[in-house]
């Protein structure tokens, strides 16, 4: 019988290259692949929500696969956690419906972006944050960020490279929530994502927090749909996948 | 002119065979003396206030080093850092008097060690936790930890291999800290800690949370004076040194 499985997926993505299965190299959606093969004597295609870059992590990323199996979701559950390597976590494993698609069902998105602003860097953290030593505005931070929720052409915030029909997206929210000493986490929810288009922003935020741009400047740079115009792209240690809507 | 610089140290522990230098392995103490060797062309012993173990992180580790040099405090904290690797940082470098020995001087030592109590172990935090997915009875912890409190004979909790005159060790503060979700985190500070002996503390404490033994029980084996009665050694990730106080 064929079964299709929704699995909720925390990893930690330091030491791969990304959720995209490739041939040479270490990734995500390979390594759960290859778990799912070994359970089920069957190769198994597994469709995540979309992909993450290398050095990105996830608290749940969501993925589907199906395949005819007696499996059960519990066995999946459980056989998935012991077969993985421990910076891959299966949160859970439920059995839906054909039509279930992590991807195309997906209605939106959650991104956590984690900023440490302190003088020194962290050891312990090094790889779940970007560092910044510069003093960053807070408050011109907050203030540029209203200007990203709602419906915009985000082109000014995409770097090419994948495929999509448009350039629109819709912001549900995009915040920076309370600050914990020095740690300063941006949560943006959208009906989808744009490919770096979390990493721009935060790249471009900066900028506004470091006084080189002002929020009404920031403004003009997402209206200008001009990649050109946005800052570098802020590195992929600090983002985190929090949640996948259906 | 000789110079006695102190120290503050962050590591992460999860690459290293522990602080103390080793011929073939991979140590603080080792990197941070050959990056001190690197800046004054001299060969330079790094006095920890006590060794942490393979996987044991470091908030606060300090250490001294004398040399016969012109470099600044300043000149060291900016030099080292920039040629650690970034797993460790120098925190802070600053010159005392001759008579100041990160391991002589030192008055007390405060540990922090992190327990992770739920149901699915953590991708992002697992090198820095001991995921326990066993129900954990915290009040009889808290309760057993009360025992702990003073000055005892802890030889229960001590691992042979360290050379030291007495067992006898005065605790000045034992404590869970306030629950944070899932994460339990126990805190100590004594004026001098035997080998492993955090570490078996918690593991004994765990088997209290375990319901293997009563609080009553873990103060007998205290009494006992008999590490065979203690449990095993908790693991070292979860083991963090957060301060030396002089």
């Amino acid at each position: 019988m064929i079964k299709n499985f929704k699995i909720i997926v925390e990893y930690d993505g330091t030491q791969y290259a990304g959720w995209q299965r490739q041939k040479e190299s270490l990734t995500i959606q390979g390594e759960i692949e290859k778990a799912i093969s070994k359970m089920t004597d069957q190769h198994v295609t597994l469709h995540g929500s979309g992909r993450t870059d290398a050095g990105v992590h996830a608290l749940g990323q969501v993925a589907n696969f199906s395949c005819d199996t007696r499996l059960t979701p519990d066995i999946f559950f459980k056989g998935l956690n012991s077969i993985l390597p421990n910076d891959i976590v299966i949160k859970s494993c439920e059995q839906k419906d054909e039509r279930f698609h992590a991807r195309f069902s997906a209605k939106s998105k959650i991104y956590n972006y984690r900023i440490l602003n302190q003088i020194l860097p962290s050891a312990i953290n090094r790889n779940y944050i970007w560092f910044i030593n510069k003093k960053l505005h807070y408050d011109a931070m907050h203030e540029a960020t209203d200007h990203i929720i709602g419906s915009h052409d985000f082109k000014s915030f995409e770097n090419t490279g994948s495929p999509r029909n448009s350039t629109i997206r819709n912001v549900i929210s995009a915040k920076f929530l309370e600050k914990e000493s020095n740690l300063l986490v941006f949560e943006i929810e959208a009906n989808g994502f744009l490919k770096f288009m979390v990493r721009n922003l935060v790249g471009t935020l900066v900028y506004v927090g470091l006084q080189k741009i002002t929020p009404d400047e920031f403004k003009q740079i997402l209206l200008s749909k001009n990649r050109k115009l946005a800052a570098p792209t802020a590195p992929p240690q600090g983002l985190f996948l929090m949640q996948v809507k259906y």
